[in-house]
């Protein structure tokens, strides 16, 4: 971790009081710092403000969090921006204190390397045994609560396997441990519903919308891991990672196909065409944030 | 909060990269102190390390909680001892690191002032909308991840509700928020199995061994929201509250039935006679460690 901000203050301690820690009681974000760009601001402020609406704890001051954000990759080119907003102190039990105020945590961590082969050839990954429980009421927010997503990661050590798929308790494909799933079957690309469980990536919205500008049918459906077997092409997204093809699940190979390279193309030149500035928290520093 | 410690220092700054924060990845306790007496201290060590074999976080050191907690409860008559066992911090992602080593956190609180006519005269609880999803991997242990209770606490408001029933996305009946839930039907006792979701509360196991002292018949089985309907009599318990008659579920009432009374009576005679001493853990203070 390069630094981290306590609720504004240079500080890395959190009283264990705190929700988040108690009850996972809280949200997060894992936000890539490109050229000290902090990308895809506004995708993941709004989530963040859905999360908050759906757990019933205060909206985040969203200037505040830009200013204080601002001031952490201050200075810094590459790096992950990792943001937690927790419910805060207090309650006796389950029961949210009347007038809780939200805990706003703020890590800077060094950008992960990864291989550059993920992007250019693709990964393999495997179906994890652990399955997601359904959960409406939490189904899409990046909440604190994520012991189904450690147990599933426990479950190999193998370094060439780069991700694990999961199932819900139905035996429908819903994401990857840390990313989301995208299929392309006779040219439509489709990617799971996340009503039950799952978390609505900004990397999966990103893809929804560049589908669409490129012309390519999609469908947010049921899916199987029959589904799974009959794609044509399959690939995993985040906002770190980008877009890896994935080329083996299991033991089942499978090719990096053309969507998927023709997403990824225009995934790159976005990056730097999209970057807007945010002139009312850029104040003065040259630094971009992009929208 | 009386006091804490973490990792044994007097202290209550815990770091933002303790995986108990950013993913729930822990365990608790909630253990009643009695005139000094750390009640049910082996069964709720024994709890925690079964949730920590589960999780595959590393043995918690058994002699080393022990005299922290002797150390915290010092001095104190009644109160409320709240162990924490996180998974500690590090890693990369969910991705849990080789030698992680868990943090303990021991806080020590005011016992919460029940009203007495909770347990004398029961209590009115409702049915929750906020269903829990199923885990088998995670049912059964108190681990860090209660959203969901966070949630299902947040529907009502009424004071003189003092707890909400919890079923599964299946419609099964499982639990309260913050207790296991007893009926009796026939003379005979049926409590949810807890095999895909739910916690296996002390109390829960304590009430069982009593109707066996009792020779009172025991069930854990499925039950669903005909069974509530249907039943003699209800009740709930914890290590904090003991045994709660239900009166009242919604707009339906109960009686207080004998085989609750019974199981009270008991309970409230081995509240005494089940008091040990560990001699291994007590250093002749004089405080006892009920067993």
């Amino acid at each position: 971790m390069i630094r981290v901000m306590i609720n504004g203050r240079t500080t890395d301690c959190l009283t264990s009081a705190d929700r988040g820690l108690l009850y996972g009681d809280g949200l997060f974000e894992t936000i890539a710092v490109k050229d000290g760009v902090v990308c895809h601001w506004q995708q993941h402020l709004q989530r963040l403000q859905a999360g908050c609406a759906r757990l019933g704890i205060e909206p985040v001051d969203e200037a505040l969090l830009a200013e204080e954000s601002r001031q952490l990759v201050e200075g810094v080119g590459r790096a992950v921006l990792k943001i937690i907003i927790t419910r805060g102190s207090g309650g006796r039990g389950y029961r949210v204190p009347g007038q809780a105020a939200p805990t706003r945590i703020l890590q800077l961590h060094d950008w992960p390397d990864f291989p550059v082969a993920c992007a250019e050839h693709g990964v393999a990954v495997r179906v994890c045994h652990t399955r997601l429980g359904h959960n409406p009421a939490l189904a899409g927010i990046k909440h604190l609560n994520r012991l189904e997503q450690v147990l599933a990661r426990q479950e190999w050590d193998d370094a060439d396997i780069m991700e694990g798929l999961l199932l819900d308790s139905d035996g429908n494909l819903v994401e990857g441990t840390m990313s989301n799933l995208f299929l392309v079957r006779d040219g439509v690309l489709q990617t799971p519903d996340l009503h039950r469980c799952g978390v609505a990536g900004i990397m999966r919205t990103r893809v929804l919308e560049m589908a669409d500008q490129l012309s390519i049918s999609a469908d947010i459906c049921q899916l199987a891991i029959e589904d799974l077997h009959a794609a044509g092409e399959i690939f995993i997204c985040n906002s770190l990672i980008g877009i890896w093809p994935v080329i083996a699940v299991d033991a089942r190979d499978y090719a990096k196909g053309a969507i998927t390279s023709r997403l990824q193309g225009l995934l790159a030149s976005c990056a730097d065409a999209d970057t807007d500035i945010d002139t009312d928290i850029d104040t003065g520093t040259g630094r971009r944030w992009q929208t």
